[in-house]
């Protein structure tokens, strides 16, 4: 029997009407807390426990995962690969699983899991040891039967996550992401101290930033009022946005049960933009980034096509739309870098008051257990 | 001025009321063009034109597209990994253009695109280039910008594809893939003589195939009267029918407007199936193949939860099935390499049904444009 170190003010609701309402709201503490663990907060310099793998030889990353932990490994490869220049690549386990994919000698697994009992990415981790790859788990519960098989886990501090809508776990799960990013990109030698004092910069601020966000409440809760009449929403995004276009469609299909798809949003042309017309509305995620523009043309084909469109960007972006949206939100400038975890806020405030809107039962929705243990 | 050899009859409609279903009519016969020109079919070996790689030396090859032919490139992922033992890449072109992808250099870059103008393609090929790699782009217009720039051309031999939605030139790509494929696995080893020739009789018995399937046109319009009333509609497969839910999603999307989204069915339990409830039918592709029990078990949960099940499958699944699906396809039997190419030719039939049900413009739907040659 293992004890767990929980106190009664985690597992109750507090002030919160739902579970999920209270863990997104503990985000900053639970992303101060696994910052902690993985920074030198004075010397901004990220610290790693010891590693299976020598990060400088690594040829490649697997990275397997189910669900929301498949988005949050979605950003890392990004990070990764723009970063640090490591080539990763991503599968949800399901697939990985049974696809007898061809593991590089000198690469290695990575498995993302809140649980950690997930039963598809445990059979991912068992396929990829068979073919003699070192596993490195990222687990908010590192007492688990992944975390045990892996060859060392990087523990998420999220604390205990009840609603099954995965929240705190999932930026989390990104926090310490872009602290592994960082740290491959020094072991690799492409990245200077003055760039990695500035990420962590960036990361060391995201608490208080996410606090401005979550002031933001009462006006998300009544653009969600509008989303919730809707029947389909799309959710757009470019690079490390498109992965959180993907979480904000997955959480609002989750417990709102509204049809809620996210896409890159230069695939729109390839297809989906056949949807719009004004009862679709069209989730923008747009920080000020060096893809803003692209974004932004898109967002302009589907404004001119009818679409309604709830904008996400900061003071800069809104500005050149100009009031042309249905509805924006305004997030504080941050490095783009970090802005995929600031902007996974919004996208989870919106699932939510939608969510209570109609009327769902937030914290368990139909259908949906909290962890997957079967196939 | 670059003359085509385009005769009267490859331009007209035909008997046909719309192009796109022409299109659909036509792939026994360009099937069968294209596997003439990539197989010898006296030996039943593949013959591909001089490559500019060494296919046994290759490390890697990454595969950019955009919509339809990004999911062509997603089927071939799968069968280059699990028949050749080559690892795949594979990314959409918008996304793949801008992130600074590293990219090894002992790879190479495969492009697929009908027009060979894809505007995000062609700068995924500008930027693979300038990182040193050698370029194979299978296309439909080799007389094209992208066949201009690219190391060598593979010719699909569709003919002209008139109707917006891709149909035959989708699958002629898939069928050329596949002969890549198999070219790629004889020059790795991994394959001896008798299986290249097992793989190719299953590609030459493929418009045979594909002919039957056609004449089971009238029960598929039955199917897709049913399927139009809905205004959503989830596609669900695993392995190389994952992609063929994809694709089934995006061509009703694309003509029927209906809010239709594919999905691995392993992912089902992680949220999707939070949306499953009487009014939204579950279109599951599940040729007898190795991970048909698995599928299987996902189409059981969607039935306890209400869900309608339109299943596609062959005798052996469907006597499994036993009749508790709303509807059911039997497609022939054919081996499992091959049956992403066969059960693509029910999707198309279910799109182009519901959309002329629903009375939109098939062949020129909303919003789309047949070469996305802007961002």
């Amino acid at each position: 029997i293992v004890q767990t170190a929980l106190s009664g003010a985690l597992i109750g609701k507090g002030n919160h009407r739902h579970f999920m309402m209270k863990e997104i709201a503990e985000q900053p503490t639970v992303i101060g807390d696994t910052l902690q663990a993985f920074m030198n907060p004075l010397e901004r310099r990220i610290q790693l426990p010891d590693l299976p793998v020598d990060l400088a030889g690594l040829s490649r990353l697997t990275i397997v995962a189910c669900g929301t932990a498949s988005l949050a490994g979605h950003v890392a490869k990004y990070w990764l690969e723009s970063v640090a220049r490591l080539p990763v690549e991503l599968d949800v386990a399901s697939e990985f699983r049974y696809r007898q994919a061809p593991m590089d000698p000198d690469g290695a697994l990575m498995v993302i899991s809140q649980s950690g009992e997930t039963a598809d990415t445990l059979a991912a981790l068992r396929y990829a040891k068979s073919l003699g790859q070192k596993v490195l788990a990222v687990l908010n519960v590192p007492e688990s039967t992944i975390g045990r098989e892996s060859d060392v886990v990087l523990h998420t501090l999220a604390g205990p996550e009840i609603g099954v809508a995965s929240t705190k776990a999932f930026t989390t799960q990104l926090v310490l992401l872009a602290c592994f990013a960082i740290a491959v990109a020094r072991a690799r030698g492409v990245i200077d101290a003055a760039r990695e004092a500035e990420l962590s910069s960036a990361l060391t601020e995201l608490p208080a930033r996410i606090a401005e966000v979550l002031n933001h409440d009462v006006h998300i809760r009544e653009i969600a009022l509008k989303v919730a009449e809707a029947r389909d929403v799309l959710f757009l995004g470019r690079g490390t946005s498109y992965p959180i276009a993907l979480e904000g469609a997955l959480k609002l299909k989750e417990i709102s049960y509204i049809h809620a798809e996210g896409y890159a949003a230069g695939e729109m042309k390839h297809g989906p933009i056949a949807l719009i017309d004004e009862n679709v509305p069209v989730i923008v995620v747009a920080p000020s980034d060096e893809l803003f523009d692209k974004t932004f043309s898109n967002l302009q084909e589907v404004m001119a096509r009818g679409g309604r469109v709830v904008f996400l960007s900061d003071a800069d972006g809104i500005r050149k739309l100009g009031g042309q949206a249905m509805a924006a939100v305004e997030l504080p400038r941050v490095d783009p870098f970090v802005a995929p975890i600031l902007y996974t806020i919004p996208v989870q405030l919106l699932a939510y008051h939608a969510a209570v809107a109609k009327g769902t039962d937030v914290d368990q929705p139909r259908n949906l257990a909290k962890s997957v243990t079967v196939e």
